[in-house]
């Protein structure tokens, strides 16, 4: 599949070098593709920069949101929640048309310092309000309660945990269950419709407690039933 | 110890029955416990009526929220969340004093149909709620994320699964840890002050969700890590 990675951080980079990896082609979107490869100091959170990244990943593509978007079959969202509905629309509504859209991205309000909170919640969610301004797009909101290095190694962590599934298109969900399982996750569960993604994102709060409690973020959520 | 279980539903009458089981002394409080006695048809929920519980748990007492307060070591709300807070100011804040007061009540809102929405979430909650208006009770948040029957029989799920713990007063939650150790809960995590409670609390919708999906309230969340 030709997929486009929306977001140049940890979760975009750990999606785009994963899904590479199974054989898939992955071009990398961003606002200014030039301006993303000539930054050479670390990035906000003390990561190395893109280009480091991008020099041992020579097969992944870098082009802006709506150029990623445009040549893609599948299209995911992995930027930063609060800049998300802006991402997607330069991603360009016509370029996310009929795609399946992977939401794996959450409401985190920082504005009012750590921890933060949502910035949709409870009667609404962000998965819903990018499937509302995209209605063409069929959007499946998943992986927004896993960290990124379990996103895309989930069996790193010794045991099975849950992958809650959110969209209002049943084929779109399919494909992207393939994706999760050929990534190596073992227990998908549907919800239902995208307004289930309320419950998922709703569940970064005890996520962000547990990241301190524990002093890890590798850790996740197993439904046992 | 001597129990106050708040509340006669099928919350208040599991932990009561299980408390009383372990070898306390368990009086459950109600509004107007001749009231609550006289009832003879099937509750708002399709359950027995309270008196035939009781007739089978001769042991247990019957009281007034502030006599089955006044009389208690420790005090479970298993009240409605909704009810909650007028539900404490009939026990008394006096009879609370001092005590642990053990929540186990969610926020939530039916006012506008299922699935319900949380009256109180992300920049506060309802162990804070109850915290603040009764200040000299030692409020510990446990148990919201689980269903009646296995609160107080967790083994019978066949896997461990995670109590999430909050509360300001180390030595109450130490109790409730001793309490929950008792009733066979086998994986506790104290996520720290009761403003912890948010997380807990929010994790609602998605264990509203899953009820659903799943057609059963018999699971739960083990934390993996």
């Amino acid at each position: 599949m030709n997929i486009a990675v929306l977001g140049t951080g940890m979760v975009g980079r750990a999606l785009a070098a994963r899904l590479h990896e199974l054989g898939h082609t992955v071009v990398v979107g961003t606002r200014d593709p030039a301006a993303t490869s000539a930054r050479t100091g670390a990035d906000g959170m003390g990561r190395p920069p893109f280009s480091a990244w991008q020099a041992s990943h020579g097969d992944i593509g870098l082009a802006t949101f709506a150029d990623a978007a445009s040549a893609a079959d599948l299209v995911v969202n992995a930027s930063n929640g609060a800049a998300s509905m802006e991402v997607l629309r330069l991603a360009g509504a016509a370029n996310l048309a009929g795609k399946v859209l992977l939401d794996v991205s959450n409401p985190l309000d920082f504005s009012a310092g750590y921890p933060p909170t949502l910035f949709v919640k409870d009667t609404d969610s962000l998965g819903e309000t990018i499937q509302r301004a995209f209605p063409e797009a069929r959007v499946v909101k998943a992986l927004n309660t896993v960290t990124a290095d379990l996103m895309v190694d989930p069996r790193s962590l010794g045991a099975s945990f849950t992958v809650f599934l959110s969209g209002d298109d049943t084929e779109a969900k399919a494909t992207v269950v393939g994706l999760l399982t050929d990534v190596g996750h073992d227990d998908v569960i549907d919800l239902g419709g995208i307004e289930t993604a309320r419950g998922p994102e709703m569940m970064l709060p005890v996520w962000l407690s547990l990241a301190r409690t524990l002093g890890t973020s590798l850790f996740d959520f197993k439904v046992v039933r």
